[in-house]
């Protein structure tokens, strides 16, 4: 139905001699809205297509999942955040594929296609689950709201259900949560679960003792948070020890069924099973027709285009690139973002006869939290611990978010929630699993 | 799975001389909780039965509908809100039926039964078609908050197609919302379609103007707001028609399809219908085997106790029962509490041997918003309209919220919008329709 409409207009444009260049941006997460607003005051026809109408600030969206925070505070429209920005149009859509040859975005639903002279692919990652896909519904990943709300959903009646448990052993299971993988976010969710248990939930029932839950951090190699110094890895692990969590490193995860998770030889009977292991590139990035890394990701150029097609760029998780010391960049807002600005900064540059220059990441730093009063960070160098470091967390983290009223919101559940140890956001919604 | 040990305990109960009464309150909405706070300090063993694990603050109901707020603003879970009365249980479960011979609750999904010795049914009401269920697909109700984001998420979808649609007359009708139904409900609603069409989203998208868009109200009857004074309905119907708004008087809808709703002969296509026409009592009074009313309500005795069954008392929307003037009381908030405080009084009488006392109603007031600086309220006399009455609604609404954080979190999005006419709660999430 779109087919007709973006046709007429795209073919004035083209027998127009003062034509614009037609930029499309795949993606409004962090790399493809920061590209967006890079190209705000050029003189050219932007559009940038997404299969949802909201930005999400991803770092937060633990929080949703444990009842911290409202979807809405870490979400705002697209259409709002580029309101302002003439040149941009916001299409909600889906994208089934890119014809690179006819230059052309393939929408999904028979909403036809888009044409382009410059494409910004920023599609992003998904959770993936090694070739076992099979798991997945026993544990759900995190990385849209419906992810969250199910995992809120999941956590919160794992305690109502073992409520009225009165089998010991199933009780157990009930009031046992598993985490698979020890990255920023495994770590994030399994401190964030250990403290519901232990503060929030702590005088609401009356047949169990919340306290007695057990929450499971499951790291197949042999530290947490590996992308961090020592020093700070081995402090998120005594931060996690000392809120009761049980970190086990050194063996995979080989077997996810609803109610018990297999490590190694061991079954662990867990009602609630969250997965933060692994990640895989967005299927857009095959459509491409050029090489892809193990986890689907494009292997770009210096200058973030693609081999062979200096008129696409591929940016954030769906970018392969090593940095200066060879290091893989790692999947994380900020490289998305810089590369967005870097990537807009180019097609500027090409529409201006200029060539193309090489992405030079500025590394602002790392940060973690596990839970009140403790977090790690370390910024450029400067490696904090504790309540310093959680300090630091909060402030970059509101200043971050997109727009005043979510960062009053945030703030003050914040404040909120550290004073009265409670979780704002404890609403079992939706069908149960 | 819960049988066991509940009838162990009660079992434990029973052989005990000091034995305690049971009194199960089935629903946790405002004439449940109430009553459970009333009972706080008795020498009683009271149990609180609701399918949701949260209390719902369902004036503001249409506010999350409408994208001005979250879910969690107006939820709080019963458990937290209940959690400082050691004689009170919350129990998370659907009712299937009253055994009244027996005198137990059968829970459903083989959860059991639980017994009691009185019982408080306050499971409300839900939104009803008048014998055309197949419409409810077509026009959602608002009776929960899943129903409200599925409105929410209709709304601004609609928005979304209208703006990538070539064809006029679709675009047309993807731009045209109905509300059905000129109650308070309706009203707010109505109203709050309006604004958004004309404020929120004004700048927002590029293809079309959203201040075209319809919004219908249809209402079978000669008035809208037919419980207030006539000034009061005269003066809403001004203010939603200064709004834009298209109020439609004296013809009953006759059938609704997904795309089309049908008036007396005229068949307007819509692409968003919202049902707020009627309500029938929760299923659950049937099994009392008393005398119900059109609308599926118990007729109560005076006392709000069942005809035959002095241990029951049915109150808030599943009661029908005539004020002294002989009219029958409204469904809304202020009676149920009202009513749960009373039920519970006549408990604790009837535990010392005194006789039940008749209920009496103490009307507070009455009161719909229709917009920013517009409302209606009837408070006792007093007749207020314009920005007073708004802000004396806004008032009574945010000191009416459970919990000090949804009433500061509430009372600063609404400045937020106010000041901005912005709606913080734009996303559209879930499955699409």
């Amino acid at each position: 139905m779109i087919l007709p409409r973006f046709r007429r207009k795209q073919q004035q444009v083209l027998t127009d001699p003062d034509a614009r260049a037609r930029v499309v941006i795949v993606g409004g997460g962090f790399g493809g809205l920061q590209a967006a607003k890079a190209l705000a005051d050029a003189p050219l026809q932007v559009t940038l297509v997404d299969r949802r109408n909201h930005h999400l600030f991803q770092p937060l969206l633990y929080q949703v999942a444990t009842a911290a925070l409202s979807p809405a505070d870490i979400a705002q429209p697209i259409r709002s955040v580029l309101r302002g920005q003439s040149n941009v149009d916001v299409v909600l859509a889906e994208v089934d594929a890119m014809d690179v040859t006819a230059k052309e975005i393939v929408l999904s639903e028979n909403m036809g296609r888009l044409p382009y002279d410059y494409l910004i692919l920023a599609a992003g990652a998904h959770h993936a689950y090694f070739g076992h896909d099979e798991w997945e519904p026993n544990a759900p990943g995190l990385k849209t709201l419906e992810d969250a709300l199910d995992i809120r959903r999941r956590i919160l009646t794992s305690f109502e259900e073992a409520d009225r448990e009165p089998d010991l052993a199933l009780r157990k299971a009930l009031m046992t949560f598993v985490v698979v993988g020890g990255g920023p976010t495994g770590v994030e969710m399994a401190g964030a679960i250990a403290e519901i248990a232990r503060f929030s939930l702590a005088r609401d029932f009356r047949h169990i003792d919340t306290r007695d839950a057990r929450v499971i951090l499951i790291e197949a190699g042999t530290e947490l948070l590996a992308a961090f110094p020592d020093r700070l890895s081995r402090h998120a692990l005594q931060d996690l020890e000392r809120l009761g969590v049980d970190v086990r490193f050194g063996k995979p995860v080989t077997a996810i069924a609803p109610d018990a998770v297999t490590v190694g030889d061991e079954i662990i009977p867990a009602n609630t099973i969250v997965w933060a292991a692994g990640v895989q590139a967005s299927p857009l990035g095959s459509s491409l027709g050029v090489e892809l890394d193990r986890a689907g990701r494009v292997l770009v150029n210096p200058d973030l285009s693609v081999p062979g097609h200096p008129e696409i760029f591929v940016i954030g998780d769906l970018a392969s690139l090593k940095d200066a010391r060879g290091r893989p960049l790692p999947g994380v807002a900020q490289v998305a973002m810089q590369q967005g600005a870097w990537a807009a900064a180019n097609i500027l540059r090409a529409i201006e006869g200029k060539p193309a220059r090489a992405f030079r990441y500025r590394d602002l730093g790392n940060m973690a939290t596990i839970g009140r009063n403790s977090a790690v960070a370390d910024i450029r160098g400067l490696r904090l611990t504790g309540f310093v470091a959680w300090l630091a967390w909060a402030v970059v983290h509101i200043l971050n978010l997109i727009g005043f009223r979510n960062r009053v919101l945030v703030a003050l559940q914040w404040l909120w929630d550290y004073l009265t140890f409670q979780r704002g956001a404890r609403l079992i919604t939706g069908s149960a699993r």
